[in-house]
């Protein structure tokens, strides 16, 4: 485990490790089998973003029921989720419309999620969209980082890290 | 370092460490020194893809002599490639006008690049744009598996691995 010291340099975020590239697409099923083939592992299992009473999921500062289902490939160094959005508006299904399949954002897994948001939304990098896991074990948020890193960063905490 | 045994178990590929997350912008400059700030970090070098004569591209099946410039950031378990294309048509240009700035691709380093493509093409993943590294130390590959994977994939092969 690295240092809190050790921690601070590695920027706003206090990570510098991607742990995930996400890939929206229109058919969660085919893409998955086309994952699953071209690097000869089993087709993960299909996780849903869940009730939205628990996932209370905020998008563009409004409440939102939408949701979308999700495959991981644990790849050698990092995770693919690919994410099939249902058609309510959301972080997923604009991206979806307004840009076509394929890569969507990298996440970080940081801690005092609250506290990032804040700082991240100081440097003009505002939220998009945030929820809780299905689960309720963490929370997820994406954040608007398009004009200056050109990408949707998504941020996670883990409750039991 | 994995047997070849092990190695052939992940995929078309051989491999499934992603090396590297690349990004188009339109200047190379100013993004480079927010990625510097975010991650805090020392913006990196500018490298150039280097004298056309030397690197000798394909583009959609013709010689080009489009080009880029780049910056590496190394994070903390992948390289994050932002790349500036120049006017003329390639793999970044084309994709830069057509989709914006933004995610672009991700890599794999891999042995026998032409043993690779061919067996991708076979699969209907065909070549988009091909070259030399600027100091022929390896070689690059751009495959479309935009229908199947969902994005661009790019092969690196180092020869001195």
């Amino acid at each position: 485990m690295p240092s809190i010291m050790e921690a601070e340099k590695k920027g706003i975020l206090g990570t510098d490790v991607v742990c995930q590239i996400g890939i929206v697409c229109h058919d969660l099923e085919k893409t998955g089998k086309a994952y699953a083939e071209f690097f000869g592992m089993e087709c993960p299992p299909v996780s849903e973003s869940g009730d939205p009473e628990r996932v209370k999921a905020v998008f563009n500062g409004e409440p939102s029921d939408a949701g979308c289902r999700m495959m991981f490939f644990e790849l050698g160094n990092i995770q693919i989720e690919l994410i099939q959005p249902d058609e309510k508006p959301s972080v997923w299904r604009n991206d979806l419309e307004s840009k076509g399949e394929g890569l969507h954002h990298i996440a970080f897994i940081v801690k005092d999620m609250d506290g990032k948001l804040k700082k991240l939304d100081a440097m003009g990098i505002a939220l998009r969209q945030k929820g809780d896991y299905a689960n309720n074990s963490g929370c997820y948020a994406y954040v608007d980082a398009r004009d200056t890193l050109k990408l949707t960063l998504e941020l996670l905490e883990n409750y039991a890290d």
